[in-house]
């Protein structure tokens, strides 16, 4: 199967063979993970540098995957690469210092950052277990955060909980950096979580994730902390939003564009005379990166295939007051959208 | 400060401007903190273009700094940059795929990354303070670990815990990932944290920081789970290690090479036919990077300087047995070694 999807790489880079050190594409290559390590590739296998601390788990991870092991460092790495003269490296990602040492010492760089873009796009059984690990975590740390908060607690106080419940629960960390915002922070998409205290009557907007195996979980919360009779406003617009949420789900289907799906959830939230305020698109691919392809915006021109995981995240933000996000990571299957999260209530949770 | 700072950096860079998009080097030259963002300057100032999720923050954050703020993304540096000829770039940082642009554009790169080294060695009084943060809330979360150490619990659970801790106490994160290793797993001086249950007499190895500001801390406990008996070696090899982390804050003094610090521990650890044990150097610098200049180590010739901030961690590893690492974050003021972590045992805890 990764010999398959490494084949197709191989071909469409049109290199002699493809260098590979950046972490997560090395991952994706082998399935091994390493801080530090080189893979060359070409159309007979593939060949793992790795250095001390890493050979002996490497030897016993990739038994039988046929790839070779080479105990060693950069230059045991520069040896191997000597007889091809054309290299695959990710031009987005290579440093210009070690791209210009290849230069230098004769090869000719042609970028695999698009052909690994092309064959991540679609997960395979094995990825979409883990991405499903990965977010029932996440829902399980969030329900076993709800009845942990308190008033008084800072942003910062619920998020370290939340992240505490993810690791817990075998997480091996965050898949980025988790966005707690009370109350009028919520209007900011992108809030730093800091040091506002909850209130009786606070909108509470949580946007985290976690990692399993590296691969990465995508979901956001809009609840209340007890209904102070003054959340009108509020109430209609998170119908609204879940309305455009659950109409992605039920309306996306594979063979649609980016662009096509984003459409589906703002012309809903235009109906409402809401779409004004959703001032970021529709959602973006999940896989070894928390955004990777494929875009769900009003310029996503990919089309949309099976075994594609992303996120469903429409949200409306009104400057000053409140943010409404509510966000699922779903994928393709069958030609329709199959949400990994059913394990948290989208009804409005008022605590 | 900060500008004196610039215009030195600069000077060495010998280029018409510095085009700095990374963001530990932005934050360094701004003391503002952002994912995204540009800093152009030359021997004017600065400017920072942000787009719109951070102007606003960025205006507030840098008044009275001098530093300009424009409202924008990539178009907008690139055309700012036009005027400039030479580029100092980082050239370990930027991608390839950047420099190309940039080259392809008509500008000639020149390395700024030297001299952001040489610079950022030097700690000024607000990192030192920043630096000092970090360490006292890993120092307060560790002990507010110890009790809650329990039989039974997996590494990972210590970790998480640990962590918790310190996000609770104010750090906006890890500063790198937490090894948590019991007994035999603590022979791996990069152990993998995982699902190893604790058991009455285990020897416990917690290596773990945080950032405060973007700023690092580091520190290392070994330490038993209760005495069953059996550690005779390995307390004879705890007092040995904690002799050599002692004998470097007594006699490295500013003026010596890294090398010299290194052999401070090294000799010590000889004369008690300990040091084919100790298998990596004594210590690394400490600031926005957990790992950066100088290195404490036998190829170490960096000459060591007051306001240098560097881990002293001297360890040694019993393959299968057990290992013991002490370390402290530290760093020089009026010629001698200060420690940031006085809040913590570093005789022998059993628990």
């Amino acid at each position: 199967m990764l010999t398959e999807k490494l084949q197709k790489i191989y071909r469409e880079t049109c290199a002699d063979a493809l260098y590979t050190t950046t972490d997560y594409l090395r991952r994706y290559l082998t399935g091994f993970y390493s801080t530090d390590g080189f893979v060359i590739s070409d159309d007979k296998g593939s060949t793992f540098v790795a250095d001390l601390r890493y050979a002996e788990a490497a030897e016993k991870a990739l038994e039988g995957t046929g790839i070779k092991i080479e105990v060693g460092a950069y230059d045991r790495a520069q040896e191997l690469l000597e007889p091809y003269m054309k290299l695959g490296v990710p031009f987005d990602l290579i440093s210009y210092q070690e791209a210009k040492k290849l230069t230098d010492g004769g090869h000719e760089l042609f970028d695999s950052l698009p052909a690994f873009r092309e064959a991540m796009i679609v997960k395979d059984e094995k990825e979409i277990s883990l991405i499903r690990k990965a977010c029932e975590i996440a829902e399980d740390a969030f329900n076993a955060l709800l009845p942990e908060i308190k008033e008084g607690m800072t942003e910062t106080e619920v998020a370290a909980l939340l992240e505490y419940n993810m690791r817990r629960l075998g997480a091996s960390g965050t898949s980025f950096d988790t966005i707690c915002a009370f109350g009028e922070n919520g209007s900011v998409p992108h809030h730093e979580t800091g040091t506002r205290k909850l209130r009786f009557g606070d909108i509470i907007l949580i946007d985290f994730g976690c990692k399993v195996d590296g691969y990465c979980s995508d979901i956001t919360r809009t609840f209340l902390f007890g209904d102070d009779g003054k959340h009108d406003t509020f109430k209609k617009a998170y119908a609204e939003v879940l309305k455009a949420h659950n109409l992605v789900k039920e309306k996306v289907v594979s063979g649609m564009t980016g662009r096509e799906a984003d459409a589906v959830a703002r012309d809903s939230l235009k109906e409402a005379g809401l779409d004004k305020y959703f001032t970021h698109s529709l959602g973006h691919g999940i896989g070894l990166n928390i955004h990777e392809n494929p875009y769900l915006s009003p310029r996503g021109e990919e089309v949309l295939r099976d075994g594609m995981v992303f996120s469903d995240e429409p949200g409306v933000y009104f400057a000053g007051e409140f943010g409404i996000r509510i966000e699922d990571s779903v994928y393709l299957e069958n030609g329709r959208v199959v949400s990994f999260m059913n394990r948290t209530k989208k009804d409005l949770i008022i605590l």
